[in-house]
């Protein structure tokens, strides 16, 4: 790796090239990822960003691996387990293990967040019917969640 | 940990204390420490924030493990290994196993920088005499470094 990797206009870097959140599906919403630091023999963990259009959303997840996260443009909201938080530049949000959480870009600006996460890691899992009815049944969660 | 950490003014979070760097030393100068995400038996890593006030730098020194950091305020140089670099916000620098680095508050605003390190890690080690003879000779290195 470089020593030293330039930021370019619109939260971009020189060589860091911007993938699609996840392969395939229906269960996200206009956003892309960027691995700024890529884990590796000495380092456990990778630093991603990520950045989510006005109106799009991450995935509605859980997995048994934390999510520590940064946020580092624009605004939005996420559910962490049964609580809605607003975002604004520089708040930490923490995601403990098996907590369902959804990040939304819900205002007119993209929503765009690091994300530190060990290496190994479980895969996620969504929410199934008998969750996702559970979700749906808590008053502000039920609103804001989009499966 | 709690879900949403609030970020206030100033590059300060809610409820994180501001530490000093090191414990004591004379080889840095007017630099805090922030704990923004700690290591834990899920996450392997920790996420600091470190601020450099004007004229202010880091410890020069050198160790196994690596240093991912991104700089999210101000402005300052860095040198990594035999190289210096300029540093602006949002720029990224990965600092090798066992390279020499030292950061720096080159011009009248803060360097403030987040850096990722995993959670085990070794002490870092100061250049000895020989070391530091030989840095200093390096033309443009010679001048940047602060011992």
């Amino acid at each position: 790796m470089r020593a030293k990797i330039r930021h370019l206009d619109g939260f971009r870097w020189d060589g860091v090239p911007v993938l699609n959140y996840k392969e395939d599906g229906t269960h996200f919403k206009t956003i892309s990822r960027q691995i700024l630091f890529e884990g590796g023999p000495k380092l456990g963990s990778e630093l991603r960003y990520f950045e989510i259009e006005p109106g799009g959303h991450s995935t509605l997840e859980r997995h048994d691996h934390l999510h520590s996260v940064m946020i580092i443009r624009g605004s939005g909201h996420c559910l962490v387990g049964d609580e809605i938080h607003a975002l604004a530049v520089n708040d930490l949000i923490y995601v403990p293990s098996m907590t369902w959480h959804q990040f939304r870009a819900t205002g007119e600006e993209p929503l765009g967040f690091l994300c530190l996460v060990n290496r190994d890691r479980d895969r996620p899992e969504r929410p199934d019917e008998k969750s996702a009815a559970e979700l749906k049944a808590l008053p502000q969660v039920g609103e804001f969640i989009r499966l």
